[in-house]
């Protein structure tokens, strides 16, 4: 890491989450983090395909990623195999590593891209060790391209907020919204930020003021009832989250909450920024194909494993929900500054 | 209580929660409510001073008849006292009971009646004893028009309702909301009830969700970032809240939350229906008059006293906020249902 870096949020940087040192793949231990900040070591891609399974590590880049170092990993352990041995090999650490998560799309991207750069070098006769090498390369360009992308989104969006700009986030927008304010620092803006604490998993509370906090910029804890309150009383100037998903008609699926925050900061001439990162998905043109998830409803009875709810009543846990693109004032890409309904511009 | 009231929820009725009893005053104790249903026994007013200062009771109007009540404990304990020595000695329990919460509106409004009850009848020569006979029966008036308030209120809310109808509501909104759903299935209405948590201190993931199970109603607790969601998903037909306080203008200050609710829900064209109980308060004309309490900010930090939020971030905690006119489709009072800009009929 340069030393520009070390001083900037740890999650600034997926090689700060996720690494591969010395044949070995480092984690971070999202479990207890931000509270403690520990490693898991991982010697083989058993190791991490467990520690996807299990929550060790959380976010679907940062699990797409790791899967990637996995099956380096995986061929360092075989360095002499050839041939089709070594294709039903690669074809079963695959299987492995993609059961961890069998919906995970990113996962797919990324275990996909490994497939396509391995199985011509076997048919040239290269070995695992030869593998190992090419996919290390490889990963290592993906964890580059994704901090690029997530800089390049950031800078976008610092671009649009003015000094003095208060700005409401909703759960956990990831590196991004952290590149935003350490631009924004340099643009010589200042910015205070308000985060939800975003039930019933606390990101807000903890991953999102701790980062903020971590940028040197003044963040204001509120629970999820209260944004409505900020926006009325002029406390908010801009809202600005993450996408758990994009359609190219400029829908935003993200963290349950985020609809009503829109339409309240709508009400108010609030703009709604959305930190869009590598844009669009391609296979969702429009909500029709998407389906709300609905998670353990026992989660909402709970606040961190103890008890909150009565005991004899029923729960629902919708864990996101949809804006429509009249909603949103813009997507931001690591490509451009885009009106929702316009987003599939960003793939031309 | 009489039969038919003994299968209603506890919180339906005043005097199961508060009630004088062999010159005792018992009260449930809200602090451990609705998990255990236990009672704690007052001999003397310092003991109902001491209840309401610890929070063993809960609930403008369920202090202030408790604070009556003590009234009469403390006239028992000198029934011989006549004359200048019983003035004083009424002065004196007068401000100790007032200083439990020296801003309680409805507090100073039930002891401000027994004093007058019992002033004239000090100057006529009655002695303690004649004075706590006068006031119990003061106070037994009161509960009883205090429960009629809400027993009208919940059955003209229920006359606003249509079978099948799918409820929201947010925080406790106290008996009228359960006579409303005990009245609305003697009218034959199925309805159904989403309740939010009501963060930071989940009022409604206890005392709301419990007390709709026990009217028999379907209950489901949601988030407090989900409302907007349940809206736009067509699952929630009405909004129906208490309020803190109703302005004679029709502003309607309720627990944080409700502002960004109504306005979601007037997106959605679902109507928001205010318990208005005894209409709005004589001495708040306007919003001008109405200041924002900012409660501990530390409490959005802990969820029932487990720390939820990283360290070293700010809070802030702003306990109600305000919905204007035009987002009320009606307050309901004991006396009738009426716009929300002209509540002020109520008092004609």
């Amino acid at each position: 890491m340069n030393a520009s870096r070390k001083n900037d949020p740890l999650l600034a940087y997926l090689n700060n989450t996720v690494r591969y040192e010395d044949n070995k793949v480092i984690l971070l231990n999202r479990r207890l983090y931000p509270e403690e900040t520990k490693y898991v070591t991982c010697n083989t891609h058993e190791d991490v395909a467990v520690a996807i399974e299990d929550m060790t590590i959380q976010g679907a880049v940062v699990l797409a990623i790791a899967a990637g170092y996995g099956f380096v990993l995986a061929f360092e352990q075989e360095p002499e195999l050839v041939g089709d041995e070594l294709t039903t090999y690669t074809n079963t650490v695959y299987e492995r590593l993609m059961s961890t998560r069998p919906t995970g799309q990113r996962l797919k991207v990324i275990l996909d891209k490994c497939i396509a750069a391995v199985k011509p070098e076997i048919e040239n006769g290269k070995n695992g060790a030869d593998l190992a090498k090419i996919l290390l390369q490889l990963m290592d360009n993906q964890v580059k391209e994704a901090d690029d992308i997530a800089i390049e989104t950031g800078k976008r969006t610092a671009n649009l907020l003015e000094d003095g700009d208060k700005v409401l986030t909703h759960c956990f927008a990831d590196s991004a919204l952290i590149h935003m304010l350490l631009e924004a620092k340099r643009q010589d803006k200042t910015i205070e930020m308000y985060c939800t604490e975003t039930r019933p998993y606390f990101q807000g509370a903890r991953l999102t003021a701790h980062s903020i906090k971590e940028t040197g910029t003044k963040v204001t804890l509120v629970t999820d009832n209260m944004p409505g309150f900020l926006m009325e009383q002029g406390m908010v100037t801009k809202l600005v989250t993450a996408a758990d998903k994009i359609t190219l008609e400029g829908h935003v699926c993200n963290k349950i909450g985020t609809y009503q925050y829109a339409v309240v900061a709508q009400h108010h001439n609030i703009p709604f920024y959305v930190l869009g990162y590598e844009g669009p998905d391609e296979n969702s043109p429009n909500i029709d194909q998407i389906e709300i998830e609905y998670r353990n409803e026992e989660e909402v009875f709970y606040a961190r494993d103890v008890r909150t709810a009565v005991e004899g009543i029923n729960g629902l846990y919708p864990s996101f929900d949809i804006v429509t693109p009249n909603f949103v004032d813009a997507i931001i890409t690591s490509k451009g500054v885009y009106a929702a309904r316009n987003i599939s511009d960003h793939l031309d």
